[in-house]
């Protein structure tokens, strides 16, 4: 039993990515050689979870300055189609922006832009391996013990280049022989929970129970979640928390019934300059995801959707939020000015 | 555009449904010749509802005394058998009960006993479309004019021979020429809300717009719904409401965002044997419901499925039942003893 990895390098210095849109029915690996490939493995969510779009999106970048002669403008673009796949997610455009300093210092420097960027993209993803054990420790000692924990969506190996944010704390109280389950929300409309987070704690030996969305709220009232960790996309300097659609409900069903809400996520998430939830872009997404599945029609055509991608949970709903610096009350989480 | 009727009568007498289970992708009704075929319908919930799973059973009864000549003997037979296709639904051998004591009334009598029986289905359908109405003009004058009204699962025109309980109030409002609209929660596992709530509100020219269920606590925070309104499986004497899991989440959000959370159903709903919630039995369904879709797997075989098919409000949460017999608070819709 292993922690899979949806992400690395192929021989040629290509792109292999675990296509998360089959899973769990297969289990098919894509090689990318081209900077529209992976913009297109992100912007259909091949490649998902906001640390791993980051890494993606650093990899992906490597591959505008593969053919000679590699030039920054190239580069440039290629960070700004890759910039236009997700607008709610602040990773992405972190690690592009990182990748487009050291893109343009190894020009002024002379420097072999393709090596370079090869060079800038692992250390981002190496520093999110490291982020993700930073995280699992935090959470594990917090957590201290046994326990059964409910998460919604996936954020998990799946969606890092490590073992996870909120599923951090589960694989490293696991590793250290702790019983720990999980209670996994289906998390409708892409299912990412039974397809992903079941998928991956399966495939590490963790035993996880998938429930519908609208039965967390039963769960949380039976009393044997120890508690909820999700991770999150964007944390406003308030802590408010964007997270996927969904999470907001179990926020308040879990307040109800005094079960502990953590969120886990990479410091990186926590943006300063968004001052509360109110200000964070919801993404709305195509009908057709929540109205069809698999070629079937599960709503009539007449009918309208509404399929915002993000809700947001407010700070006072959230107990703790675990990061790589540590466990923070949410008020506390911004770095503060002066 | 008309509110849709699932069941009818055909030009011989036989017994029409509308086979729930190909909805929203095709509108295909069966004529039904046999007590064999209707309990094969109700068995496999192409007719589906608590009101209509009665009514169809108590039209299908009719079938066994069709064949002359008719005896007591072959009907109390019937009986038997389209009682054992939903062990724990209520209407069904209530409606059944009913129809065998009919049947003896008239085999004492030396009365035709198929037409005695037809008159008796007929009476039942006829009750239970007055009982419909009457939710619809007291859920209308509580509600009282322009409403954009969120419901959970299907309590409509599909699940009663009339106009529905939850999706009375609805019709009524938009007959009377008032705009309302509704938000449907898609209902997850059965969808019973994206394939028959969406489904039968397009066809009364209701607006009507899907959404997953985890996307109900933001669209309640929004502040655009005037107030929820499900249906119930069964209200015990406190008020406390059984009705399809993901009812309760609903509620906990439509509190936390001051929207009134309205219950609608026959008053045949309140169990005054029932004293609260904790004695509710709540039946467990199929894993595959919540594992697989259409021959898809959503889960991966390793992962366990908590699949409860409702779940218990507590009467705090609801801010008005509407029945038949009027408006009440949670607390007084049970009659009192003595």
């Amino acid at each position: 039993m292993t922690i899979p990895a949806p992400i690395g390098w192929t021989a040629d210095q290509g792109v292999r990515i675990l296509d998360q849109t089959l899973l769990p029915e297969e289990e098919r690996y894509l090689d990318l050689d081209s900077v529209d490939a992976v913009a297109e493995a992100i912007r259909t969510l091949r490649v998902r979870g906001a640390p791993l779009i980051g890494i993606a999106a650093a990899m992906g970048l490597t591959l505008a300055a593969r053919r000679s002669p590699a030039s920054l403008e190239a580069v440039c673009a290629a960070s700004a189609a890759l910039g236009a796949t997700r607008p709610t997610a602040v990773n992405l455009h972190w690690a592009l922006a990182r990748m487009e300093r050291r893109a343009a210092a190894a020009a002024a420097a002379g420097e072999d832009l393709a090596e370079a960027l090869r060079d800038e993209a692992n250390a981002i993803w190496a520093e999110d391996r490291a982020m993700c054990a930073r995280i699992g420790a935090a959470g594990a000692a917090l957590i201290g013990g046994d326990a059964l924990i409910l998460t919604h969506c996936n954020a998990g190996a799946l969606a890092t280049g490590g073992i996870g944010t909120a599923l951090a704390p589960v694989y490293t109280l696991h590793q250290a022989g702790r019983r720990v389950a999980v209670v996994a929300d289906e998390t409708r409309p892409l299912l990412q929970g039974s397809r992903l987070t079941a998928w991956e704690l399966s495939r590490a030996g963790v035993p996880v129970t998938v429930i519908a969305d609208g039965m967390a709220a039963s769960r949380l009232r039976r009393g044997d979640v120890t508690c909820v960790i999700v991770g999150a996309d964007r944390i406003a300097a308030n802590g408010d928390v964007a997270n996927k659609i969904g999470t907001y409900g179990v926020a308040l069903a879990a307040r109800a019934h005094g079960v502990p809400f953590y969120v886990a996520a990479p410091s990186s998430t926590v943006d300063p300059a968004t001052p509360d939830g109110a200000h964070i872009p919801i993404e709305e997404r195509a009908p057709d995801e929540v109205a069809g599945w698999r070629g079937h029609a599960a709503a009539p055509p007449e009918a309208r959707v509404w399929n915002p991608a993000f809700d947001v949970t407010p700070a006072e709903l959230v107990t703790a939020i675990i990061t790589d610096r540590g466990v923070f009350a949410p008020e506390d989480v911004a770095p503060r000015a002066g």
